[in-house]
């Protein structure tokens, strides 16, 4: 099939060969462009190519997300989650496979963790638990639009289960739960006055160092839950101030974001940062809460002995939240390494890939 | 003669009364709109005016300035300079006279002190001391434009005297000399991490906290000269940092604008503020000298006896610094509030502007 892309002719599968090898399997899905709010394409070939080579799965679609599950009866389930959307292109098309890397947008966040979930999806036949499979669009903006958000009010007994593995960037380790974030601004305000005449005003800017001294000041919590290093960390992320070169400044405006360990609620998160900024103007802008790593579960010991490995405490927020939420323990566990997300130079080495499926097909088959 | 403005057609004289009341003239050069660079009509206006109406002076035009002086051979001169623009108008058009003030645009800055300077011009035929009259454009915009400058370049001869009189809004009192201006940015590195792992980066805005804290320890000077009192001030004028909400900022940068003393020098100035701020990484952006009060020729001590007060200190930087750098001393001596310039709700007690003619008068009669 040829189609007419960014003016370009470029080929793309009628299908995905879902049983093969999974890492070309992740180079055909990065060679269909899936930017958040355009994934109808790939969502399209992901559909066809699970009813055509999985017919052991029950298939669904909801808007651009695809889900897919075994029926067998099994005690237990297992969910797996991943977004089928890429933040925008960067001059990292189509992907590119230089020895045993493989290079291209959305190579780590996260079509490497796609494509494991779609090989196990078509070629675990008699999983030892039933397995749930969700493709979802709309990850990389804002949380209304979150397809997994749409699945859990539209069809929440696809997302029941004793264990959810959300397959994001780990580094091929378990990391369990995640940790909250909050943001808030610290506002100082004063009075304008012509700088000629500066001992008429009030400094906003000036009120400010206080807050920056206490920031600096501040020594953030390191938590252990359940064996898992949660390190918390409090930055200033944007400060804003000033009206004209000549006038003292009546309001400066600093946004902090904290990093809290899921010990503590996004309001303990909140009572935290008023004690350390009291006597300043503070309002939270946005927050979401962590998520307990959940390792205790049965299920999830299972997938560590798998692993062979210690798991780690993840540190960025992901969709585990909203298992955690819906009391369903969720860890991350994926091909990438997370800190190339969302950079031009987003590459994955093809063992973690294949690494991964391994692990995976440890624990069900 | 009637003129479309602002889709309103408004009478606009075909001349100016230069004789008559001075307010009435005040009012009448405030109703004829000049925002800067749209000076054609008033000094076309100002113009016709002094020809028409005082023959004893020599008149020539520069670009939308106009300038007349008297040739009376007389062993000192006096130059006087007002502007003949205003900053935007901002809904306080026309003039509006309320019991003894006058409100509107250019009231305080400067067709008061324009009004004082026309009503001289045409009534003083046989002044004590020769007098140059410059009637200049684009004083409210950036410093190439300024008309003063383009006459000190074609017309220098006309900028010649013992004593120069900007007659910008001084409440009526002589406000010596002028401090100078430097504008600065102080500038902090750091390194850009995700805020999950803030601390495998470096935040560049809690380092400003350092900046901040010397800014508000900062004791600025009070300076004596000439019995004028200058008052010295250092004023954080903007600050902005910030990558992303999740984004540990890599670069803060701070303005400081410091105000001088004019016993100071521009590059004293800088070193001074590199001092405070040592070890940090600084730019100078722009400066302006600021001008000694040199009241001590003859002819200032003429003036200020004239006016039977005190003079002081002129902390804002005006258009007196270029005088003074071409070794005229200089004042500020006008009707109006400087602290209502730009404002919208500017406006000058009548008696100010009768004042200001009256003080002139018994110093050039």
């Amino acid at each position: 099939m040829l189609t007419a892309r960014n003016g370009n002719l470029c080929a793309v599968a009628d299908t995905l060969h879902l049983s093969a090898d999974p890492v070309d399997l992740t180079a055909a899905l990065v060679d269909v462009p899936s930017v958040s709010g355009d994934e109808a394409e790939l969502a399209d070939l992901v559909e066809r190519s699970l009813r055509e080579q999985a017919p052991h799965l029950e298939v669904v679609r909801s808007g651009n997300s695809v889900l897919a599950r075994t029926n067998l009866g099994r005690a237990e389930r297992v969910v797996f989650a991943g977004h089928l959307d890429t933040v925008p292109i960067n001059d990292n098309m189509p992907s590119r496979r230089e020895g045993d890397v493989l290079h291209g947008c959305g190579t780590v966040d996260m079509k490497g963790g796609d494509a494991v979930m779609l090989h196990l999806a078509a070629t675990l036949r008699e999983p030892r638990h039933d397995l749930t499979f969700v493709f979802y669009d709309c990850e990389e903006i804002e949380a209304s639009r979150n397809g997994l958000g749409r699945v859990e009010r539209d069809l929440p007994e696809w997302l029941r289960g004793g264990l959810a593995i959300v397959c994001e960037p780990s580094d091929g380790v378990v990391e369990a739960g995640c940790q909250g974030t909050i943001r808030v601004e610290v506002r100082t305000t004063g009075r304008r006055a012509h700088t000629a005449r500066g001992w008429m005003g009030e400094n906003a800017v000036h009120a400010m160092g206080e807050v920056l001294r206490r920031l600096q000041a501040h020594e953030t919590r390191v938590v252990e839950i359940d064996g898992c290093t949660y390190r918390e960390g409090l930055q200033a992320v944007k400060i804003t101030g000033g009206v004209a070169g000549n006038v003292v400044p009546d309001e400066c405006v600093l946004t902090v974001n904290h990093r809290f360990a899921p010990d503590r609620s996004p309001a303990e998160a909140e009572a935290h940062l008023r004690e350390v900024f009291a006597g300043f103007d503070l309002v939270v802008t946005d927050f979401a809460a962590g998520a307990l790593p959940g390792l205790s579960a049965p299920v999830a010991k299972e997938l560590v002995a798998a692993t062979g490995g210690t798991p780690v405490g993840k540190l960025g927020w992901t969709d585990v939240a909203r298992f955690a939420a819906l009391g369903i323990p969720a860890v991350n566990f994926g091909p990438g390494d997370p800190t190339l997300a969302h950079t031009q130079q987003e590459n994955v080495p093809v063992s973690q890939i294949t690494g991964c499926v391994d692990v995976l097909r440890r624990f069900l088959a």
